[in-house]
């Protein structure tokens, strides 16, 4: 008999994810539904409520068993407040105090963090974390996303903008991220990074057997230059190899900062599988100082696509645990 | 009336100082004692022994008010398992369990923290990071050494070497660090490093007012180099800059991962004063991000070589709050 359940949600720019989850993380419903930010924050705010109280009752517990409601949403947010601040993907909700309105709404004890860290976290709870106690993510998509724990605590930070792994300095004076920086590992490791990076050479003058798909009208993707790489093609194997590399570089510094006992690797790109895991230990063997045995172990996250859900109803289980929301 | 007080021991590979202070950090008893590595381990951790009774002695204080003890040595150590484990300058002390001897000599409760750790407690505690929850100090001197609070608690990470500032990768395949690694922090920005650049960019033909130094066969450190820089020279100039870049980009990575309000810069460099913290400032200001106004404030350090014995009595005092010596 489970000590009661809590509800996820992970709120997405398209799509809503919610769930009911015990506290061993098993999960007792779950569906898709879709945002609709077009319809502004009423319709937003009205399909989270909905869909918290589907989660329960598809799951048919007993409400008096729910515990509470956890939800992942885009940044930047604060936690601490329980107020979504201003998320590109989200603009309808701006500056809305969500956690209140879903404990008043629902009548449930609610809590808010930002969906990288509520993935971190579900790793964490549930997932490529859970024997550890000092862990870090490294989400490898459009951007590069991060989550650290330490000594079993999310860190958030003063201004609550931690870990934002994505825009540690790995080539300071370097390529210019999105977020304004220059030589961030972003801009070099990300899925999308790494493909306008084999663009830009093959602009230059670069030879790449990836010119066909230039030639053709079609964007590069990081899974050409995986492919590519993987068949020999020299610009290719050089741009895989630094992506990997400077992720490397950010992993050392975090062993330096934060310490952790093993770091993982999410997100699209994770699809290439060994070819990346073994690349980017490799390079970090390499560069790692050898005066202490602490480089974190490498690998991948487990959970894929539910780590939001399960993670965000895990923030809500560490808010029951804590006592705070 | 004070709520008790507890012993600070900060040993170092020279001197071990020691005193008594209140929940205030009022120092109520001071003073340093050679260490006397050379007599061997007994020796020194008689020394410690003593020095603690010391403390309380002349701080004519009643003995059942000494709520603990708490001690910073050079690491490696553990603090979870209060051992020495080998540190470079106290190489006696190799796996010394110093809490548990401590503890069982002196009938008091005792901590062990590494020294950089505590002295970034001591400055958070009571000096330049009092005021704020989540703060961060890198300290510059021979090396750079490093310190971070999370959310109230010192960050150690979980094979305790967390907080390795110097260590943060700012020009990977860079200078070579004492580390091994290449392009450290440590390796631009200690008082030591810049100094050996110096000479290094002259070694290899540049001009420098700093030449008459090594023409007479004296070391170049790193106030000659400010001063020449102060005074215009284009080698020193360009060496400090590249100082006070470096230990820039180290700040912007911490500002994206633990996210602090504060950094504060410790350590012998600190004597050049604004012409340090002008550079530092206005060089972070460049680099980072304008997504989100999160720049930590960059200041000073304000307990000087105080740092370390108040912070191993904060220690102490941490460990009697929350009860985990």
């Amino acid at each position: 008999m489970a000590d009661g359940y809590c509800v996820g949600v992970d709120l997405g720019g398209t799509n809503l994810k919610a769930g009911l989850l015990d506290d061993k993380a098993n999960i007792l419903s779950q569906f898709s539904v879709p945002t609709e930010v077009e319809r502004g924050r009423d319709a937003v705010v009205g399909n989270i409520l909905a869909a918290a109280e589907r989660a329960i009752t598809e799951a048919s517990v007993e409400r008096s068993q729910v515990r509470g409601v956890g939800i992942g949403s885009p940044g930047p947010l604060s936690h601490r407040r329980g107020l979504v601040i201003n998320p590109a993907n989200l603009p309808c909700m701006k500056d809305t105090p969500l956690r209140q309105i879903v404990t008043e709404r629902t009548g449930l004890a609610a809590t808010l963090e930002n969906d990288a860290n509520a993935a971190a976290w579900g790793e964490f709870w549930a997932g490529a974390g859970k024997d550890v106690s000092d862990f870090v993510m490294f989400t490898l998509g459009t951007g590069v996303g991060g989550g650290v724990v330490v000594d079993g605590q999310l860190l958030r930070g003063h201004f609550e903008n931690g870990a934002e792994l994505g825009h540690i300095l790995v080539q300071p004076g370097g390529r210019k991220c999105s977020c304004g920086q220059e030589g961030c590992v972003e801009a070099y490791s990300s899925a999308y990074n790494l493909a306008r990076r084999a663009e830009e050479m093959m602009a230059e003058g670069r030879s790449s057997t990836l010119k066909k798909l230039v030639d053709a009208g079609q964007m590069v993707m990081a899974e050409h230059v995986v492919e590519a790489a993987q068949a020999g093609d020299a610009l290719a194997e050089q741009v895989w190899d630094e992506a990997c590399y400077y992720l490397a570089v950010a992993i050392v510094t975090m062993q330096h900062v934060s310490n952790p006992q093993r770091v993982v690797l999410a997100g699209g790109l994770i699809a290439a599988g060994d070819f990346l895991l073994e690349c980017v230990r490799k390079h970090a063997q390499a560069i790692t100082w050898h005066l202490l045995n602490d480089l974190p172990e490498i690998g991948f996250a487990t959970l894929g696509n539910d780590a939001g859900l399960i993670g965000a109803a895990g923030c809500a289980w560490e808010a029951h645990r804590t006592g705070q929301w």
